[in-house]
């Protein structure tokens, strides 16, 4: 099989960047591993910078997200008994951000691939890249018990963390960059309505808590927990029990409990690649980078990588200038490097690590306060929250 | 001997607040343990917040300063090969800082406080704070070789760091914040004239380096130094060839070398005791805490400290109500936590620890990299740096 574009994996990243080159008349195969049902209920991110939701409209993947999609103008921080509401548009603009499901935006993607796009393969395992360094750059894979080959223009590896893209990018010319963090995130979905219309982010002494939701009629809760926790440990009236202290919830504010429906701990972690690009190989999204998910940048990061590849691409056909296609990786990276700061910053800011001092807590505190009593600081977090501007 | 307020240390905040009391007609007693000769020359900080020159100019102690000060309206930052101003007034609405050294301050406090002021006795070593928690504390002091009691109404430790009257807070009343950092500043003085018009903060990855000034022909440069470095160690031509490496030198801009009259070694710790106040005992500056000297925060913080205690005794005076008084730990340790985290901020932002990841270093660079092109960033880094409001 031949293509322009050879794209490894069918989560978001992929997906979307299917879709853009098929809008812009350029023609691709996706290849994914694992089969559909698993792609279209995968529990991942869930909250659309407004930069992700105008690229997903301009697609033309946005009709049922506008439908459906929970706007938001901005979060309620708690910390030290006081709550402060960080008000988006007001600070930055006009900007905010969507609540919608990773899970929806893909099945969106996934419908209008199969109904309208090119060849969408499914249970289709990327085994390696071959000759990224060359003009003519292949995918090897199997699919339905055979091996193949893709024989590609370009290939984009949009094929997460553990994806074989990456490792074709030969050992020498790359550069990791990486910071694990002692704790983790206990993630709970529950059948009840959120008891805030908003997400709520504490800063507790026992440690971070986030309220977040799916839809109206599904919550989001997040513990941290020490690394290593196992999910089952925690019983479910034990896991309302210390969201509700966490939160601090009084006469003003109640936490409605539900059934939860689903359980499980997300390790954090910060790590960068360096380059995200060799050759004719383009690293998107959590292949090259991943972050902490307190600042909810990850699916957002992987939509402006495939959206810089995309319109340097049709630069390319348009100008016959490659210079956008090579500054791929500077142009990614600094998006990426604010995104990877902003992670980190909400992520000390708001966790208790293990062997914070007294020191420690103020600090977090005194940054908290001044989010809330300093515009410029107040904006510096909208900002980096509803997302870094693409190029 | 009695007064109204005993005041201990005649560095810049005793003096000052000596000054504040006796243009409020509250008279006051200042006990330095040194000579004058020595509190005139003991090198100190030289940046003065905009409400620091603001309170000295409406004391009637600004003559002189505004004379042989200089104003600067910036700083620059250079990282990265890269260089940017941070503009003060244009990012604040009109606020700047004063280069003006510390122990000319000093000077023209003690001049004024000689010619118009209440007592100011050299050489008179407070002892110990007594019956802090009474209606009239009492400080014990040794003076021309016989001891003495100065009795109050209220004491002010003005006394520094190593001072004794913070341990008259009884232990169980206290708590104490504290962080050191694995590194220290090489200081040096120089008689050559400023190879910048404004402070330089170099980040590099050998070390942090600072240009500053102490006059238009005094220039006051640091090097980042591992922890327990001896200055000795140090030879005068090392110094300045390690500047230029860090500073990166170029075509553009030059450093001019001159002879280094004065070297020292100073180590870097942040430390706050709580609360500020224990009964008729008032703790100002160094004596209730320490930042790293990164931020420029030290004097000013003093300066808002006895600025606070004048204004909620005179408050006192003309209402009757001790609120303000009352208040003062809690009103002072507010602004001492924002001071407190900016210069943690502007100290791990620009120095390289031990140990720092590459990871660490580009969440350094992307953290420069915001404030050099975010707005926000910019007046969040610019309003701290002229300083935090007065209540």
């Amino acid at each position: 099989m031949r293509t322009t574009v050879g794209i490894i994996g069918a989560g978001p990243a992929g997906l979307l960047l299917a879709r853009l080159l098929h809008n812009a008349g350029i023609d691709s195969v996706v290849l994914e591993s694992r089969d559909r049902a698993y792609v279209e209920q995968r529990q991942r991110a869930g909250i659309l910078e407004q930069g992700t939701v105008d690229v997903l409209r301009a697609a033309g993947a946005g009709a049922r997200m506008d439908r459906e999609g929970l706007p938001h103008d901005g979060i309620e921080l708690r910390f030290d008994r006081r709550r402060h509401r960080v008000d988006f548009p007001a600070l930055t603009g006009g900007r905010a951000v969507m609540v919608y499901a990773q899970t929806e935006v893909c099945k969106d993607l996934i419908a209008l691939q199969l109904k309208e796009g090119g060849p969408l393969l499914f249970e289709a395992e990327a085994l390696a890249v071959e000759d990224a360094g060359t003009d003519s750059p292949r995918v090897r894979y199997r699919h339905e018990g055979r091996e193949s080959v893709l024989e590609c223009d370009y290939v984009v590896g949009c094929d997460g963390f553990w994806g074989v893209a990456r490792k074709a990018v030969p050992e020498h010319l790359s550069r990791v960059f990486e910071r694990t963090y002692p704790f983790g995130w206990l993630g709970v979905l529950a059948d009840v309505p959120p008891s805030h219309d908003e997400l709520v982010y504490a800063r507790h002494d026992r440690g971070f808590a986030l309220l977040s939701m799916r839809s109206p009629s599904v919550s989001r809760l997040y513990l941290q927990v020490p690394e290593g926790t196992d999910a089952a440990d925690w019983g479910d009236e034990e896991i309302w029990d210390e969201l509700e202290r966490r939160f601090e919830t009084g006469d003003d504010w109640r936490l409605e409990r539900g059934p939860i429906t689903q359980k499980s701990v997300t390790p954090m972690r910060s790590y960068v690649h360096e380059p995200m690009r060799h050759g004719r190989l383009f690293l998107a999204g959590d292949a090259a980078h991943i972050v902490p998910p307190t600042g909810a940048k990850g699916l957002n990061l992987a939509v402006g990588d495939v959206v810089t590849f995309a319109r340097a691409l049709v630069h390319l056909g348009e100008t016959g200038s490659a210079e956008r296609l090579d500054a791929y990786s500077e142009t990614c990276l600094r998006r990426v490097w604010q995104a990877e700061r902003f992670s980190y910053d909400m992520t000390t800011m708001l966790h208790r690590a293990p062997g914070a001092t007294p020191f420690d807590d103020r600090i977090q505190l005194a940054r908290l306060d001044r989010i809330a009593t300093s515009r410029a600081a107040g904006t510096d977090l909208a900002e980096g929250y509803t997302g870094f501007p693409l190029d």
